[in-house]
C-alpha cells in the first residue's frame, strides 16, 4: 500500500478547493468574451469581472476603485513600490531585512536606480520590530517616506498589527505599504478604517489558481501605469484580464471568509497540537515562530545541528512529507533563508517551516511526528 | 426558439477548445505544487512547466532558454521594449502608427521618460509598409536602433514577412521586435533561422485561457528584470508561475499546430466565401484587409456612411452577431480605431472587423449576410 503524502507547505502554495475547481469548470464553458469588447460576450465578461471586484472590495471593506487586478502578489508589490517612488514623491523607505524577496529586491533596485534611501529596522529573534525605533526614524527627518512592513512573515509567521503601524506612519505623514500576501484569507480587513495605503494579495495562497493577484491602492494615491497599453484597470495595468483567475480568486476568497471562524479554529487546533507533540517528543527544539501574534497556519521550527541536517527537508520528502526548508520563491535548489539568517546569528541547525490548511488533520500531524522520529533517530 | 449567437470576433479573444477545457480539468486536480519548492509536489510542477516550455520551443524552433512566460502579450511587449532601451542600448525605434496600443503607448512612454527617438514609417491604405523607406531610415544614421513591426495587424489583418524585415534590420545592425500575438497559432515559425530578436504570444488568441503569454528573446540579448523578486524565468520575471495557464497555453498551441493545415484551409474557405457573398450582396463595400498577405482569420470591411452607421456594431449585436467595430483592447466604449484613422483619411463610414475560428461554419457566414441585409436595408 502506497502511503498518502502529507503536504504541510500551504504557505508556499495551496491546492484548489473542490468548490473552486467546480467554479472553474462551469465558468470556463460559459465565459470567454474579451471584457473590453462591447458585444454581449464582452459585456458578460466585463460584468463578471466587476462583480468579482465588488465581492473582494466588500470583503476588505474598500471601494472597488481601490482594487487593481494583477498577475501575482509579486507584481502587486513591484507595482506599488515602484509607483510610490516614481509618481508619489517617495524618496525613503523604512522596512526590515525579513521582508519577502520581491520587496527586498525592489528596494535594492529603487536604491540603485532611483536613489531611494532604504533604512532597515532591527528585528528580534522572532522577527518582531520595535515600534519605538520606527517612530524615532519617522520623526528623524522630513524626507517623503514609505513604510513597508509585511503583515505576516511568510517564513516564520510573525505578525504585525497593520492598524498600529499605519497609524504611526500617518502621524508622521508617511505612506504605508503592507505585503499582506500571507494574511489575505487568514486575517480580517477593514480598509476604510485602517491607515494603510497599499496591500497586496495572491490567489494561490488561498486555494485559487496561480497567476492572479490584486493590489489595494488607497483612493488618495494615484499610481502610474505599470504595464502600458489598453485602458484595463483604470489605465495602469494594461493587458486582457485573466477572467478565470480573477473569478476563481474572488470565489475562493468568499469561501474563505464564509467559513473563517471554523477554518481559523481548525488551524489553531492543528498548530497547537503539533507544537505540543513536538515539544514533548523533541524537547531540544527551538521555535522561530513567536507564541503570540503569529499566523495560525505557520510553525517554523529550529532543529539542532547534526551531521546532514541540511538534508532534513530531503529526508522528510523521501518519507512523504512536504515542508519548506527555505524560501519557496526561488528556483531550483533551496537557498539559505535570509529571514532565518537575520533572526538567528548562530547559523546552527536547520529551520523547517510547517504550514497547514484547514483540511489537514490531527492524524496527519501525528504521522509527521512519527516521520520526524524516524529521520532524527539518534541524531538530536 | 432562441437563435444561437454568432461569434465572429476571434481576433479579440477565443473560447477554450473542448480539449483545452479537458486538459485544465485534469491538471487542476493533480498539479498544484509551487515550482520553486524542492519537494515532490514542487518538482512535479517544475517539470510540468519545463516540459511545456520545451513543447513551445519545439514548435517555434528556438531554445527553451529563449522563452520567458508572462501574464499576457501586452506584458511581453512592454517587457522587451522597455528592456531594449534600458539594458540593450537602444536609443531609437522605427515603427508605424498602426501597431497595437500596448506598443504605441510604450513608445510614447519611452520617448517621454527615456529620451528614445521614435520614427514612424508610412503605411498605405491596406496598412502595408514600404521596405525602401525602412532601409533609408536604417542607413540614415548609426544610432542603436530597434525596428518594431507587428507580424499580423490585429485590426485589418495585413501581414509582413518577419524574415524579410529581420534580415534588413540585421543588415544595418538594428534589433527587430515583432508583436506576433495574432500570428502565433496561425503562422509557422522557425526562429533559429529567422533574424528576429523578440516576438510575443498571448494564450487567449489561440483557444487557451486569458492570463498567460510568452516572449521569445534571442539568446544574444540579455533583458533586465521586469518584475523583481524570485528567480523565476531566469531572474527577469519574478512571481509564482501561472501553472495552469502555462500548461493550457502550451497544450492549445500544440493542438493548433497538429491541425494547422486543416485549420488554415477552413479559415481561408470561410473568409473567401464570406467576402464573395459580401461583394455580391453589397457591391459598394470596401475592404481594409489586403487581398494578399493577410491573416486568414481577419476580414475588415468598410461600410459606407449612413445615418447611424456608428451604431452598426450595436445593431449587429442585437441581431446576435458579435464583431469588433474598434480596437477591443480598450475598456468600456469602443474608441475610434487608430489603425483605420491611419490608413483611411476620409473618415467616412464604419469599419467592421470580422474574425473567424476554424469551427465557424459556412452556414454562419450566410446567416451573417442575412443579418447585414436586415440591418443595412435601405441604408447603403
Amino acid at each position: 500500500m502506497i502511503k498518502k503524502r502529507i503536504y504541510f507547505d500551504h504557505a508556499a502554495t495551496t491546492p484548489l478547493l473542490p468548490e473552486v475547481r467546480q467554479f472553474l469548470s462551469e465558468t470556463m464553458e460559459s465565459m470567454y468574451g474579451n471584457p473590453s469588447s462591447t458585444h454581449a460576450e464582452g459585456r458578460a465578461s466585463r460584468s463578471f469581472i466587476e462583480e468579482h471586484r465588488k465581492n473582494i472590495a466588500t470583503i476588505l471593506n474598500c471601494s472597488t476603485s481601490e482594487l487593481y487586478f494583477t498577475s501575482c502578489g509579486t507584481e502587486s508589490n513591484n507595482f506599488v513600490l515602484k509607483s510610490a517612488v516614481s509618481s508619489m514623491g517617495i524618496k525613503r523607505i523604512i522596512s526590515t531585512r525579513i521582508e519577502h524577496s520581491c520587496n527586498m529586491q525592489t528596494f535594492d533596485w529603487l536604491h540603485k536606480h532611483k536613489q531611494t534611501n532604504i533604512e532597515y529596522l532591527k528585528v528580534d529573534d522572532k522577527g518582531r520590530i520595535d515600534l519605538n525605533q520606527l517612530e524615532t526614524l519617522l520623526k528623524s527627518n522630513g524626507t517623503p517616506t514609505l513604510v513597508s512592513l509585511m503583515q505576516v512573515n511568510n517564513e516564520i509567521g510573525s505578525c504585525i498589527d497593520i492598524q498600529e503601524v499605519g497609524s504611526l506612519s500617518k502621524q508622521y505623514g508617511a505612506l504605508y505599504h503592507s505585503d499582506t500576501v500571507q494574511g489575505i484569507g487568514f486575517a480580517k480587513y477593514d480598509l476604510k478604517n485602517t491607515n494603510v495605503d497599499f496591500i497586496s494579495g495572491s490567489a494561490h495562497k488561498f486555494y485559487a489558481p496561480k497567476g492572479s493577484g490584486f493590489v489595494y491602492i488607497n483612493h488618495q494615491q494615484k499610481p502610474e501605469p505599470f504595464i502600458h497599453g489598453g485602458a484595463q484597470e483604470r489605465n495602469v495595468r494594461a493587458g486582457t484580464e485573466n477572467l478565470l483567475g480573477i473569478g476563481a480568486m474572488s470565489f475562493a476568497l468568499k469561501l474563505c471568509y464564509d467559513t473563517y471562524e471554523e477554518r481559523m479554529s481548525k488551524l489553531e487546533t492543528l498548530k497547537a497540537h503539533f507544537k505540543q507533540r513536538l515539544s514533548t517528543e523533541f524537547p531540544n527544539l527551538e521555535y522561530n515562530t513567536p507564541s503570540e501574534n503569529s499566523s495560525p497556519k505557520i510553525l517554523n521550527v529550529q532543529f539542532p545541528s547534526f551531521e546532514g541536517s541540511e538534508l532534513l527537508p530531503l529526508m522528510l520528502d523521501i518519507e512523504g512529507l512536504s515542508i519548506s526548508g527555505g524560501s519557496a520563491c526561488t528556483s531550483g535548489a533551496e537557498k539559505a533563508s535570509h529571514v532565518i539568517s537575520e533572526i538567528r546569528h548562530d547559523h546552527k541547525g536547520k529551520a523547517i517551516r510547517f504550514s497547514f490548511a484547514h483540511f489537514n488533520t490531527l492524524d496527519e500531524t501525528d504521522q509527521v511526528i512519527e516521520i520526524l522520529k524516524k529521520c532524527l533517530s539518534g541524531k538530536i
